[in-house]
């Protein structure tokens, strides 16, 4: 099934995949995810907030396996679509044996998973748990300047089903499959592994600001130039997360003007940071923007900080957790990556599956399991749906 | 003049104009061109290149005068536009007095000084002094990929027409006036200054190479992230560039894969540098590439240098510069902006005068220059039209 979806969304030059939300490429994969439903009888039912679920069998207390389709910028073929496609598999092989469910057995994709596009990561989740306001959520816009509310109209949905569903009063426990992104089940004897919690992670913009002037004709000691302070403080992020056993990255960035002669009046900087509890996070945080600021203040240029998302931490059920690993003989582990099931987790049982990643590498092209490990993914979601339905 | 134009290619959001070679802006500045041109009887030349030229009289040993109509992104309303609108002042106030010129003037409009869309500042002076090779600059593309070859063709231009021409051996002598960049002017009693060199520069892109990995899951000691060599190198810059009174600016940069959340597998970071000299220009460049690396080594990232362009240091002929300055009364001073006189200057006898610009500012929106210097360039071009012509 990865091999059918392989080509959907793929850049040519990068090898990466762009499969942004409401795309061309999310829509095809939207339209898959339909027919794999359809091709097993399997009702497909999509919520106000894009959420795509395919039921075997009707009812409440549902079993809900799944992940996302959609992909971060040159984003892998694994991260997302590994657990959509591992639950497809899981539930033709329990068939196969002809296994009967004693209660509904639901996969589902999870829209906007990804915030590449809005800049709200879990975004479909986080409308259908009522997490993110809807009305919040249909003014975000694209860079092209598109709100979320134009993008569903032209995709023929309603922006005003956005928002909190009963659909989620259905579901009792939701389990969820994902590539590991990190390396720790690498030195372990194990292919899968049950995630015990999600780091809290939150996003930040940091707009430094000076003046805009000749590259050539400005004396340096005459310049108030921001990209001095954005340095400085990239290099104190990596200082202070590693200090703090924590993390801290800068991805995206925008110059203006962006002349190659001309001194930036603004750098707009994106952190993505992350630490093992909200007090660490936070004080992370706050110690970076120190240090921004007393860059910046010598150039006469400025730091304005501005909290675009914080995710608090996530420790997932523990019953569930120590049921699973029994059930597969296997290790439990955390995690810095934000996932569904963690804006899930407050609202139903919920437990994370990890399938080992033979370089770490996630969130690239380079992002990959082994087909051995990926068919062992499948058999402990199927051993799941069969422990638990 | 500069009030009839000062709606052109205005960004209504920054105040800073977006005049790019060949836009929709400047085909409108064009037209204004030959407008003016056909409003003073003056017959309008543009060779192969866009290059724009007015003529008032004809033959040989022609008077050059003018300057260039086109911005940096987000630049200001004097740096080109100055020269253009004093120069056809200036011919209005000689007409005024009567005076009858005894060789031609030129009033010239060059093509794409600033670089901004194709990334070659002073195309069109390049080309027409055959400084640029033509197929090079054909083969240029734009961000959005298009080659200069398919613009001028779509704005009705021939691409074979390109290159050098014999229009520039009519030409005896250039003087270009220019709004100050810098500081120099400002505790002078003088609002004109005349230009006794301009420093040699260039542009350089160096390309920062690491590895895409997702920024929550990734430990900082697992990352080959390439934005850490990128910040020490900017810090760099300043303290090697104010150690040798030279100047390094990064002002352009594009993040790959730029979400916020992806560890950037590539950081394309553009250098502006100029020195005093050659010698001093490349063991600037040469010291920031070697503290590049040394920054990125440890890390397990890479990085390239690509020059872009490179243009040397021009003395301006110094019989002119001695007759302008004693004709104007006005002091001498070097420059570190590029200009089309600069790159005439090697063919044509070359001259440029400055007006005093009350912040220094330039390559931005509150560029400036008080409306009595302005009148006081115009006449320094009046007298030395009256002067040499």
């Amino acid at each position: 099934m990865l091999d059918d979806i392989a080509v959907i969304g793929r850049d040519s030059r990068t090898g990466g995949y762009r499969r942004f939300a409401w795309s061309d490429a999310d829509m095809e994969l939207r339209e898959w995810f339909a027919g794999e439903a359809a091709g097993r009888g399997m009702e497909l039912v999509e919520d106000g907030n894009g959420n795509q679920f395919a039921w075997w069998g009707a009812g409440d207390d549902a079993l809900l396996i799944g992940s996302h389709l959609d992909s971060v910028p040159d984003g892998g073929a694994y991260d997302g679509p590994l657990g959509v496609v591992s639950s497809f598999a899981a539930i033709d092989q329990l068939r196969a044996e002809g296994f009967a469910p004693s209660r509904p057995v639901v996969v589902g994709n999870f829209a906007d998973e990804e915030g590449a596009r809005f800049g709200i990561a879990c975004a479909g989740s986080q409308l259908i748990t009522g997490a993110l306001d809807p009305a919040k959520a249909l003014g975000l816009k694209d860079r092209d300047g598109l709100t979320l509310a134009e993008v569903l109209t032209a995709r023929g949905r309603d922006p005003r089903a956005v928002g909190r569903t009963d659909l989620l009063d259905s579901i009792g426990t939701f389990v969820e499959l994902h590539v590991e992104q990190g390396r720790s089940l690498i030195h372990s004897d194990a292919a899968v592994g049950v995630a015990t919690a999600i780091w809290p992670h939150g996003r930040w913009r940091l707009d430094f600001c000076g003046e805009a002037n000749h590259a050539g004709a400005t004396l340096m000691e005459d310049r108030h130039d921001p990209m001095q302070a954005y340095a400085a403080t990239v290099l104190a992020s990596r200082r202070l997360a590693t200090d703090a056993g924590a993390r801290a990255t800068f991805g995206r960035l925008e110059v203006e003007p962006g002349g190659t002669n001309a001194i930036p009046s603004r750098v707009r900087a994106w952190l993505d940071a992350r630490a093992a509890d909200e007090g660490q996070l936070d004080d992370l945080v706050d110690a970076l923007v120190h240090q921004a600021r007393a860059a910046a203040d010598p150039d006469g240029t400025t730091v304005t900080l501005t909290t675009e998302s914080v995710s608090p931490a996530v420790e997932f059920d523990a019953p569930l957790r120590d049921r699973l690993a029994a059930l597969l003989d296997a290790p439990v582990l955390p995690t810095g990556a934000g996932h569904d099931a963690g804006v899930l987790s407050p609202h139903v049982p919920t437990a994370m599956l990890f399938v080992r990643n033979p370089t770490g590498v996630s969130h690239s092209p380079e992002e990959f399991a082994e087909d051995a490990d990926c068919a062992a993914g499948v058999d402990a979601l199927a051993s799941v749906v069969r422990g638990m339905a």
